[in-house]
């Protein structure tokens, strides 16, 4: 199904970037959830773009619950999130519609729609759509919170800094989720934002990689083959617009050297099975193993960008020069980090009501 | 749905390393492909282990197709392939069976199936099953190439030797597709399995990446967002065992640099719209372009090596050391090439049959 | 997936009945399907209770669509419509809340929901949550009319009354698709709605056959087994509440007697393929041959009555008696006649676009 | 998907009448099942035609397990059973390949397939599939079983005869799971295979009602709306060839008579809360209320018959007669019985394992 994905818990979207509105509807979760909506909005300011780095479109996203939500707690039954678009300028769009922009769907949704795509601002496959991931997601997030489980996301390495590693995860997960521009080492961030600035001047743009951890996950949630954490995570992480790679634990840096070093020495911590090294990001054969999830995704520079490009008029059939104008980020990755989270905590959510059934969770903490 | 992937065209597969037998349902495809035994042969032949460099167990893989063909051809319904079992020492699994091998599902599978699981080999986690989705695969990769699509993977890297990019992208297919190692450059591949058989003379291992096209996809089939081929891709890639890590187009590259360089310009080549580079791995938004599929999957070493390694038995809740004996590949990255061709077909017929119908292909050919 | 139906086409629902709104998303439909407003508004006015054999409820349905139509057609991307809730009276509801409705889910969902159901009017179990299912099905069936596919459906019986059987199809679909009391036979009708007053009169209530009827559907659509038509159609039909049977063609009345009676002989006509009778409702072996699909679902009355009814209080432990008040309809068939079309369209959308691909329809018409 | 059914717990079947074999994936299901083959062959028996009122053909029906068990306890991996065709006499069918048998699926097949369909015997479409669903299903039945879950079916009613209402059910359930034609009054089952054997000297055939009962599923099992336990047990009960209706509780009797007739009122029973009638079928708004489940299967006549039958010939487009030879059932209700409990089982244990985890069962019992 094309907007929809999971299993027991199942999330469907929807919504186009000048359209009345664009949400979601979180199917499945366990009844009694307390849905704070301070924590949606909070999780929504995330994602909206801040301070010079970013696009000066900025709507204060309210959001509207219609459904799922009974005196302050999630009722097991479907849960829909609207979140009306306002400020959008839809003229910025119409004069280029045929002119593709390079690294954009302009072109394939016109052949894949025959025409009949709502080509503002790009449609469903703007990236305004993932606002409707987060507000979702955020409920999600919730519930993992209150059995134990975090969830956390940094910009790992931006226009040639890189941050920190991980350190006491949970202090670390903490801490980024109350950030602003989620890293680690606050003057690493600094240089990245400065990187974007610089990019933006240049009316270019930048990319970056992120890095996920989860804390908390028991042993044993997922399953082999097609259902496998990794491919479940993937599924859903390369649904993000930009999101161009994907690697778990030491990922391709696990392509050169030698098994020995990559393994992952089991040892007991009081008591615990746990492993040494984490090379392997928290998963054997698709399952958990009881160590932190970790995964790492690569974010391309936003490819709205201020230079002139080739492109073709698509249908004139004749090459063409393009000039965008209008407001465009020089950088999403920042503001893709609580994207990331979302859609993690979703999958995890869907992977542990399987395995645990739909009182999960709740039946462990209430 | 665990062992099931796809939607109008869905792979289910089954089996142990040590039980009587692994295969595959491959289901949805349409009626009329030619399925050539044969061919299902070589593909299974390139996915055993060769040379010095793989494994001893080395079986002939005879299948038996129990459904779904009549008259040399499929007829629509279940395809299903069954590959017996017969080489299999399961001594040399009951002795260590609670020692959890470092980077294997030993410990995991116990934990999840509460130790029922079948520990012999892996049990379904197994390499093995891969038998399974190559088999299936070899209709799938027909069926395509009937309709015009060519798949192909080759060792990008292994063991600090790079194989050369694509060039003529139809001819190298072509050529990758008979190689018993697969590479563009074949002293580069002399290197890779030099370092293979090197890590192998000290018990240990090697990983590499791989690096996979696919020629002939028209333009506009994918969906945005969850159904995105590259979160279909991904899903099923990383449901091959040791894949850590899987790129799409300049992927992780495109975390660096400023999206001036990344974005592909669009052109016009005889007439067809065409993109100048192909930074984004032939997908724009989920969804194809037209330019061909590129992406890349990290392999990590065979985590199966003869050194001695910490580790625990989960049974006794000891620590412990092992020291692995039976037969072991140094390095599983060239036989998983034809696994990547395999699903990678698998996920590009499922997209085409949602886009075109249950009659594709055929309807396009015949 | 719980709220969520359907395979390359699927629909999602949501809502409560005193909650913001009820609403779906309507998913995979074809690019380019005309959006008629004035005909969903229609379709919404045919499920409102009307005269004196409904509820004293009565909203005016007010919809808005909030994404996947553009220039007044389908995008073919999600279509979100949404429709609020206004006129509720959930006072009515609280002090009975533990007093649980015979043949309601008010038990069921306590025990399935812990407690955290919203109980007001039945929450996301009441009967308003099929204006959804109304709203949505109003675009599926605007797709399939657009292809020459008309869908139909009549109170074949109800308080003893029993309308006549279809004649000419596409003239008596035409009239019924206009019919507010939905009967071939207007006589009938009044019979009908006479035996519902009269049950209303005594604070009892009424059931009732509806009778679906398709015609234009092509040959060769469905799939044997677990896709079957019927699998597919039943299964959507047994959503819509209140019903408690489903039957194709003859149905049970083929438990009875020899297989030469219920046979349907193949015959020409005008060179076409047909069967002479068609007892078997356009179905064999799961897929479509070319007749009209002819199907009946019961409808059990409505289980609100005003009469004293044994039941318990499931907070307090302890048998109770329960004398309903409020505003409920005697009768809900002839309302859930438009449900029973929009399912079944939405069920058809979905098996045309699996058998001729995602621009089915628009690739026949346009 | 289309020869896949569940969510958590899912089976996929493939065969054909006259291929190798016909077979089916469990996938989902618990650890630690205890597999009892002379319970599946059994079961088989039970399908099997027997005595003078079924076909000649009578195959020993031996199965074999591939994957999925080990140390005869179930692994939670998927369990593959094939069953061999052996009895198979392929030229009764080929002469007749393009007159369309009537009631049969030959016609749909070959608009579907294109003509590449294998038409031996009805091929994917024969009876002879549900053998897997059998073999599956007995594994599945183990599991309830185990949990204290008892599925039993009787021929409630043919030729005019009809058995008597379940008593006490367990009683009543575990007798008619030892019989081999299975009725609650063995008087009328004899005078229901006299009636048999009756339409068979006139080479005709006759159809039934089956009546199927479930003591034990626990109150909360189910979703309201599309994965209501009435629209899963119908979508895989419609998947059974012949079944032309399905009706739940009083069923189609309910579109009659007032509501207070119909509503169950509830009680208390040594403290439990029941209701006192079950005209419901153990169903409130899709979610199981501790009732036994109780519905009914109409299934047609078996569609060979031996007279001579009006059809077409739809290779040469003219029309035909047809008098069929070879061997066929001239009843297969009392044969379908065993299919109703195992698709019935199937459909529980996905349900069960959705709310209580994929540990159920297992986690109850063991």
């Amino acid at each position: 199904m094309k907007n929809t994905f999971g299993n027991s818990v199942s999330l469907t979207i929807f919504g186009e970037s000048h359209g009345p509105a664009v949400g979601a509807v979180l199917d499945g979760l366990a009844p009694g959830i307390a849905v704070d909506e301070a924590f949606i909005a909070r999780q929504l300011e995330l994602r909206r773009p801040f301070g010079k780095i970013s696009t000066g479109r900025c709507e204060a996203d309210p959001f509207e619950i219609l459904s799922g939500v009974f005196e302050g707690r999630t009722t097991g039954t479907p849960l829909c999130i609207v979140i009306p678009n306002k400020d959008t300028k839809s003229r910025d769009y119409e004069a280029t519609r045929a002119l593709a922009r390079p690294g954009h769907a302009d072109y394939t949704a016109h052949v894949k729609y025959h025409g009949f795509e709502d080509y503002r601002g790009g449609g469903h496959f703007s990236g305004r759509v993932t606002a409707a991931l987060v507000a979702a997601g955020a409920v999600a997030l919730s519930a993992l919170r209150e059995n134990g489980i975090l969830v956390g996301t940094h910009v790992a390495r931006c226009g040639g800094a890189a941050d920190r590693d991980f350190g006491d995860l949970r202090e670390d997960l903490a801490r980024l989720n109350e950030a602003r521009f989620a890293v680690l080492d606050e003057a690493k961030g600094r240089e990245m934002q400065a990187a974007i600035e610089a990019a933006a001047a240049q009316g270019d743009s930048l990319g970056g990689v992120l890095e996920t951890a989860v804390a908390g996950l028991p042993a044993g949630v997922g399953e082999p083959w097609f259902d496998s954490l990794e491919s479940m995570l993937a599924h859903a992480l390369f649904s993000i617009p930009a999101v161009k790679g994907v690697e778990f634990g030491a990922g391709f840096a696990m392509a050169e050297g030698p098994g020995s070093r990559w393994n992952d020495p089991f040892c007991l911590e009081d008591g615990e099975i746990r492993t040494r090294s984490n090379h392997n990001g928290g998963i054997n054969g698709g399952v958990s193993n009881g160590m932190p999830l970790l995964f790492r995704c690569a974010v391309k520079p936003t490819p709205s960008i201020y230079k002139e490009q080739d492109t073709v008029d698509f249908l004139a059939g004749t090459e063409a020069k393009l000039r965008l104008e209008g407001r465009h980020d020089p950088a999403v990755v920042h503001r893709a980090r609580v994207v990331a989270d979302s859609v993690t905590a979703l999958v995890l959510c869907d992977a542990l009501a399987l395995r645990y059934g739909t009182d999960w969770p709740g039946g462990l903490a209430r």
